[in-house]
């Protein structure tokens, strides 16, 4: 019996139990401390009344033999994948048709199960900093090589710094790689690619035979006009690239699980259509999405359901803003926040982001998320969110200036 | 860029798709048959009502910020896990706690990433017959081998045939294994194993090391008091097995999906605790189950619920046993769908299983599933099950006697 070794490798998921270990010891020691909580990466407010009322519906129909549904699609009901088509991609120009959309439970599944479809020796390019589930599932398929303790970082991965320097968009690599994670709006900066910088990625990734994958779950913050939504708005990008959507932070569906993966059929790497491929390991390993929760998701896109969700998004954003523009007046460095729920904040004359944590938590009680955490290029940073209340954010904010 | 190369050894998805392809062909030319399905592996009643309401109240909280869940713990809600390991395991005298449940989308899911913890070096039993999944996923993943289409088997699999002079219930492997699929109830035969054969199966793997891999999705089935639900009724299953769980076919999620799986603490292979291994995988490439879901699983063990469900059971096996009584009164071995909704029933006159399946699709107007498409060891047997309706089954039962 051989166990898979490369999980042995992992070093301990270190970011948020920390979080949650030094915010212990402080409330315990100060149990009267109204902390603020502004590192949170989870929505917060109530789902859409047309969500809830397709979903009432849909539990209803399962309740009768006439409309019960047994084992769906496991790509998805045609009512979604096609809602989707229209209204993600179709209607900004982007070519995505139904059948090159898969419906599943979560992003974060989609993100780590495409590993299925390629082998143990490919070169992976990720940020710095980074969304750690992009690493740790690279490096429990073998792809990374060993962890480096001293480095914070694995030995076959390439790093591509996101820094004030490039505007937290990062530079091609060095040479060629063979997949290239992107997220756009950027978790954990909040930076966005423009349609320029999004095309030199499709050309360099069609040039060297590289699949990107692009990962825009947070797409529905985005603001200004001109930034692309999909990857697919760019040209060429049908041959090198997949896209990963998610109904999390768009409608409120954390808590719900429900996203997508869109793969062109032109998406052809060693002779086989990936679509193909990552429709039999779906077909093999999964089983669909809840009926109810899919009535859900095509309900986003109702024109009722679609005014609700973007008055959730304007809070958060509206929230975002508070953040950026109070801390930028206090005279810290603040970037992302205008289409993007993330506000990625220097610290202080370069105080580390551990000991600026430590700094907010004990003298302005409030949490936030130190960039450290997300890599190396994280270190002299935290990231604040939007998603807390309106109230709250406002009062931390107020807080933070008072101790600067 | 390396594709997966095991992809493109599966053969297609070859079994459902030509049922599929002679059902068209045969009412296209005969577009006023009444066809009945009895080959169909889904369920068709209703949620039960206590389901229905918990998952309605479910709805209701998610829309109110006060009540509003977000992610939940990727492990499943503790609520869940409880009544679990409660009602499915401890009050059977098996010892699985709460800790050791983790709750997903679907056993199918589960059954094929769990070989993400597994090196691609071990040595795999399955039986034949056999569900499909279990295959496909270990070839997925470089365990199989190459596929020899003339032996309509994988060269590195280990086959353990499961026919009328065993039962159905497999002998011990000729040698060590390092993995072994179980499935009782089995799908497609309906057999179950006593508490002495899964025994010799636990001894087995505990003297050699290997891991028993436990469907148990079909437990609800079982009529007969001595059967047990859980491998781990078995005396040293906590060293040496997983088990899988599933609301499918128990209390009719097939389309609602929630599974669990149970690993024991004590299982330990390669200095690594597998528990630990699987909490990893889930926590970087899972979610969680959603929230709705999850209150609706919880529903099946009330009082209420648990009534609505045996209910539900007793109509699809009081169906297996019109076709069990009815089909041996015809003159065919039958066997299976006592503790199972499946029957598996020999061919006349040792008839090929397609030929079998095309006699009554055409003269009985009966559709059915060729047993050759489980497995070579299927030849000779169909498989028909007892999710249809009652009058629809015993009408069934009626024709095929009427051609025999």
């Amino acid at each position: 019996m051989q166990i898979n070794d490369n999980f042995c490798k992992l070093p301990g998921s270190y970011l948020f139990s920390e979080i949650a270990r030094r915010v212990a010891g402080y409330t315990g020691e100060h149990p009267e401390a109204a902390l603020i909580r502004l590192g949170i990466g989870d929505v917060t407010r109530p789902l859409p009344p047309a969500v809830l009322a397709a979903m009432h519906a849909a539990v209803d129909e399962q309740g009768s033999a006439e409309t019960f549904r047994g084992y769906g699609p496991e790509q998805g009901y045609p009512f979604l994948r096609e809602a989707m088509a229209r209204y993600d991609f179709q209607a900004r120009g982007a070519e995505i048709s139904a059948d090159e959309i898969f419906i599943s439970d979560g992003a974060k599944s989609d993100c780590g199960n495409i590993g299925d479809l390629f082998g143990p020796g490919n070169r992976v390019a990720v940020c710095d900093p980074v969304y750690p589930a992009y690493v740790d599932t690279n490096a429990m398929a073998g792809r990374a090589g060993e962890y480096d303790k001293v480095r914070e970082r694995w030995t076959e991965l390439c790093y591509m710094p996101c820094t004030a320097e490039n505007g937290f968009t990062p530079d091609l690599p060095d040479g060629a790689v063979d997949l290239i994670y992107l997220c756009f709006p950027n978790n954990p900066t909040g930076a966005v690619a423009t349609r320029e910088q999004l095309k030199r990625w499709v050309d360099y990734a069609n040039d060297c035979g590289a699949v990107i994958l692009f990962d825009a779950a947070y797409e529905a913050f985005i603001t200004e006009p001109e930034i692309p939504h999909s990857i697919f708005e760019i040209e060429g990008a049908r041959t090198c690239a997949i896209e990963f959507r998610s109904f999390s932070k768009t409608a409120g569906f954390t808590g719900t699980r429900c996203a997508a993966t869109a793969i062109p059929g032109e998406l052809v790497r060693g002779g086989a259509s990936l679509r193909e491929l990552w429709n039999r390991r779906q077909c093999t390993k999964f089983n669909g999405t809840p009926y109810i929760v899919q009535r859900g998701a095509e309900a986003v896109y109702t024109a009722e359901g679609r005014r609700q969700v973007e008055e959730n998004i304007a809070y958060y954003l509206s929230n975002a803003r508070t953040i950026r523009e109070g801390l930028a007046a206090a005279g810290l460095k603040v970037s992302g926040g205008v289409n993007s729920p993330y506000v990625w904040v220097g610290t202080p004359n370069g105080m580390p982001s551990w000991d600026f944590f430590d700094l907010l938590l004990q003298r302005a009680n409030v949490v936030t998320t130190p960039g450290a955490g997300f890599g190396p290029s994280g270190e002299g940073y935290i990231r604040l969110t939007g998603f807390g209340g309106a109230e709250d954010t406002a009062q931390a904010v107020e807080r933070i200036k008072r101790i600067l």
